[in-house]
């Protein structure tokens, strides 16, 4: 049946409205962004979008950088103006720079759009001084304990709140969800799942026939992988992602304990970045006997991440290429879908699955401003 | 990789940790529980486990009733023995005590674990009362327009919530994902799904050679559909899914908007519930039919509910059975997985998709607790 949608009237339901006075009276939340490559780049094409809308207005861009270039803006840079102000801008980018650049009324937070981690270092102390930090870089919370340790004892403290959707599944409600399920009371028993879009692309693609290594060169021409097409082959990015999502369900591996295994064979791995590209063909005669192996089998190839909660207490962790049946929950999905499956007290046997785009600049700056205004309120 | 858990510091990360400080200061939140069948008796369990938890300590359970009988504890009743007291209680049940027995320090809040309607009209009074309600009943939010509408204008005034995780998809994180797209901006394009757990059930197991009816007998005595299981058969317990989903993706729709296509032939529909059981069996022909169609082209038979927001403005919402191909996304799925394909302005073609268990006490029961706890914060 049709219904004229003029005679519906659009209303979004929400369990507790944010009150439209506090929203009146409030001074918008005062942004500073980091990085203006493809996701900052991205985050900028949406903030654009929402000139004179009331989302808009909850939101001032006060200081816009990447690594050689700041511009800043007290009373907001006008996000459509902001590329151009910064490619005239004369003032040099400096990370400390940006705390003063945010005083004023209002919530203050820091989009981290970048891969720096002279950048994720700053995260904690962002934090403590109650600067909000909603970010797509994995470096804060994805490597080292001692880091995400620090950034977690500063979110302790109550003043700001640390956004990560974008870190992994490029803002798919996997984190939020894995944290609703504890918060609800229960216990995180196992986590699989597809989690980097230009693996799943790759293996979504990969039939055997055209080579994978020129499957990897279009999958980096459309962005699909980092600007080094080995941080993803080599499993590192997932690693960072299985270490982010271990961490957030109450598992605090270090970096070590998560077993790789690379795709990327040692003689491409030595290369400087200059010689990658000429040398990726080094990739096509193993996972072509690979995916042979698997067809034989009926199977499919996907790259799988897995943590484990064993009922002797101990932990598995392991991130590396599966052949699995292809009617298998993993195996399906299409284009740079995610796919994760949560096991945990109420989801015992048959899990929790979320699935959808887990890359591309599009979805990555909507998952970043989406942390900011739940943190801004 | 092994690692001991001895040497893993249990941590639930949290964007926002509730502060330790309020926790402790807040006085517990009072807890009306109406319905103690399927669903409210796996309430009262998940209450007995958290008792002596921190989780336990946040809530008190002041009121528990059915149908017939009451019981009232004003400092709070043990659940565990809630079952045995409510037997002996000579108190009658009365919508008009809850209010009185919620009175006193801390939050308050109604559960909904019935399928009454008499309780669903209470939902926006108690609302406008500043008494939060939380509810796996699709009444109040499913059925009548104005009855949504008069809820919704309840919790604009913002004293209260109203937590409807488990009224579809038995918790599973399908309405709170709709209403975080719109908080972030997006637009709901279109919705499409499994949002029966007892139809699910129902056309994974049929293999067109046991009777269709058998399987319903199973699926009613396993508790997976409605008392009288021509509720799910006939597609109105799917059709409030979709209104309420609709509703909250802006689209306020009304019950009449809805095109069901009935799997409950006339000769059945007409009967008295004492007559059903026995006339079944007049669902086992058609549907027979219907499968070996399906099965000629490779496909599988599935209840599916759409909504979809054309170009030209105008709306469609339909209820039925479709015969998918086998890779379909909504195709896939065991047991009473729900299975819920979302698309809005960032995921334009390739859905965010939602699967999980979408019936069963337990989790219907933790998706009532899940909201309490976020509503009482
Ligand atoms: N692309 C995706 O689909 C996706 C999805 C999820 C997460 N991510 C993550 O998002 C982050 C950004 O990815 P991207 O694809 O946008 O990378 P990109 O295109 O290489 O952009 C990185 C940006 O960061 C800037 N930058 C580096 N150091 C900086 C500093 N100290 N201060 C300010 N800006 C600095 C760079 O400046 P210059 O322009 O001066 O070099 C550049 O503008 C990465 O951490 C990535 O892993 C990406
Ligand atoms: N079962 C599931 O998997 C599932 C999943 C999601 C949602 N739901 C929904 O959850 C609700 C409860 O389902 P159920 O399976 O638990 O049903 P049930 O076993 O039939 O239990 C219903 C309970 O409601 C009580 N009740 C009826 N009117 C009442 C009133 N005015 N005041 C207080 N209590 C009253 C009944 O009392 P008596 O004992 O006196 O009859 C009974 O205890 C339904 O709306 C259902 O659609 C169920």
């Amino acid at each position: 049946m049709s219904v004229a949608a003029s005679a519906l009237h659009g209303q979004v339901s929400q369990a507790r409205p944010r009150s439209t006075t506090a929203a009146a009276n409030a001074a918008p939340a005062r942004v500073a962004l980091l990085g203006t490559g493809t996701v900052g780049g991205a985050v900028i094409a949406r903030l654009s979008s929402w000139r004179g809308t009331a989302l808009g207005e909850r939101l001032s861009l006060v200081h816009v950088a990447n690594s050689r270039r700041a511009a800043v803006g007290l009373d907001g840079l006008a996000p459509e103006q902001a590329v151009a102000i910064l490619a005239d801008s004369s003032q040099a980018s400096a990370l400390s720079d940006i705390a003063s650049a945010l005083e004023g009324d209002g919530a203050r937070v820091v989009i981290d759009a970048t891969a720096s981690e002279a950048v994720a270092e700053q995260h904690a102390q962002w934090l403590a001084q109650g600067i909000h930090v909603v970010t797509a870089c994995k470096i804060g919370q994805g490597t080292s304990l001692a880091r995400w340790r620090a950034i977690r004892e500063a979110c302790a403290q109550g003043a700001s709140g640390y956004g990560d959707s974008a870190t992994v599944g490029a803002g798919l409600p996997l984190l939020r969800s894995l944290r609703e399920l504890q918060a609800g009371g229960d216990r995180i028993h196992a986590i699989a799942g597809v989690l980097s879009g230009s693996l799943a692309w790759l293996f979504n693609h990969y039939d055997g026939m055209r080579p994978f290594s020129a499957l990897v060169r279009q999958a980096r021409d459309a962005g699909y992988t980092e600007p080094d097409p080995r941080d993803d082959l080599s499993g590192e990015d997932v690693r960072r992602k299985l270490l982010i999502l271990a961490r957030a369900a109450g598992v605090a591996l270090d970096a070590g304990d998560v077993e790789v295994s690379s795709l990327v064979p040692p003689e491409l791995a030595i290369l400087s970045r200059d010689g990658v590209d000429a040398a990726l063909p080094a990739l096509d005669a193993p996972l072509r006997e690979r995916y042979a192996e698997a067809y034989k089998n009926g199977e499919k190839l996907r790259f799988i991440a897995r943590l484990e909660r064993h009922d002797d207490g101990r932990v598995s962790a392991r991130v590396g290429l599966e052949s699995l049946p292809g009617d298998h929950p993993l195996a399906g999905g299409a284009g740079t879908d995610n796919k994760v499956a949560i096991w945990s007290d109420r989801y015992k046997v048959q899990p929790l699955v979320i699935q959808g785009p887990g890359a591309g600049a599009e979805v990555t700056a909507a998952g970043l401003l989406d942390d900011v205004l739940r943190l801004v309120g």
